[in-house]
């Protein structure tokens, strides 16, 4: 299968999981793998520097090729592994835009998230405002509205329209570490939809993050957004 | 040509450029375009806001679709006008995997300039800190030593190798940016020929940022770094 690659992840990681869910879709489970721990520092370790400068995971390796970027690992493993499994990129010109138009939104989605949520791991003690704490969370409570206006508007049950595609790979880790965090079901109903909607797909449920399965508590971080 | 094509753009936006770039390498020319004025605030305009509700530039559009994600657009157009132009993708699985992995490090690079060129500009007063002005000035010595890294070891011209991709589109802008905000040629030679090289490139030349060649002298705020 797919002997020749290599992948340095971490569980709850939207870019690891991303890399996850395509290896899944075109069939090339049995590449090697191994699991990192965040919290034991184990993504700054001398294999995973070895493989990405940055310290930052995934770190994936296909042959003496290097993609640590998930966006770029995705493209290139479904360029690469075109027929086999299922196809990511549509065809209809229509469609493969809004696919890219929503995948690559989807950096701004992640980054407004991030800024929530990590807020306290990034921003030193000393440097932390409850005014920007406020300003993030506005930014990031109009971008989920611009979300689920889009699931209001597409035809089809995917953030491209009628098939899943690499939109919905490069997204639907973001909207699952939203809900995560204690996202409101109710006054999101068409992104909750979609996030439950897509939870037994097969792809995504074998990568589902072990930590959450541990543990299925989320955090209430975003209840009232 | 392209008069099923509308650019709205601001002089010296990296993702403006970009996406210029493409079409002049994909020999789509003759696009209905309009040059806004950021400090006008023209790109919170009712004609951005209409086909980009996040109100940033650029705002493009092929037909109905719309493609505002500079990344979403290079990738879009290559794919759609493969054989016409310049091929910007290489097919060499190799060159392709390098040329995706920098195109999508290109991200990292221009938050790290963002982070310090645009401080004052995105943190108010009142929130600002030496501290993390200084981390960000760290953070961003380090990525642009990484790319100097990157370009003493790739066997080629350009950023993926022997052929100039969409890892070029990508990132030049980003490159000519730091320099442009005064970052020295003599401390990252490889950096600075690689930038002095495609100045020339007529796609480059041809939709070179008009206010600097207005104002064709920089800041200096990155002199130290």
């Amino acid at each position: 299968m797919a002997k020749d690659m290599t992948l340095l992840w971490g569980s709850g990681s939207p870019p690891c999981w991303r890399v996850m869910v395509v290896l899944e879709e075109k069939n090339l489970q049995g590449y090697n793998q191994k699991l990192l721990a965040f919290e034991k520092m184990e993504h700054k370790s001398q294999q995973v520097m070895d493989m990405n400068p940055r310290g930052q995971l995934p770190a994936f390796k296909h042959g003496n090729s290097v993609l640590n970027e998930s966006y770029a690992a995705c493209i290139y493993l479904e360029s690469q592994f075109k027929s086999q499994g299922n196809k990511l990129i549509p065809d209809c010109p229509a469609e493969q835009a809004l696919m890219y138009q929503r995948m690559f939104e989807g950096n701004t989605l992640a980054q407004k998230m991030a800024d929530v949520i990590y807020y306290d791991w990034k921003v030193p003690e000393g440097e932390r405002h409850d005014s920007a704490v406020k300003r993030n969370r506005e930014a990031l409570s109009a971008e989920v509205k611009l979300w689920e206006g889009y699931l209001q508007k597409v035809s089809g049950p995917f953030l491209a329209g009628k098939n899943f595609s690499l939109a919905d790979v490069s997204v639907y880790p973001t909207i699952a570490y939203v809900f995560r965090y204690g996202l409101s079901e109710e006054r999101y109903p068409k992104l909750a939809a979609y996030y439950n909607s897509l939870k037994e797909r097969p792809s995504i449920k074998v990568s589902w993050p072990p930590t959450w399965l541990e543990k299925p508590q989320g955090e209430d971080t975003l209840k009232d957004l």
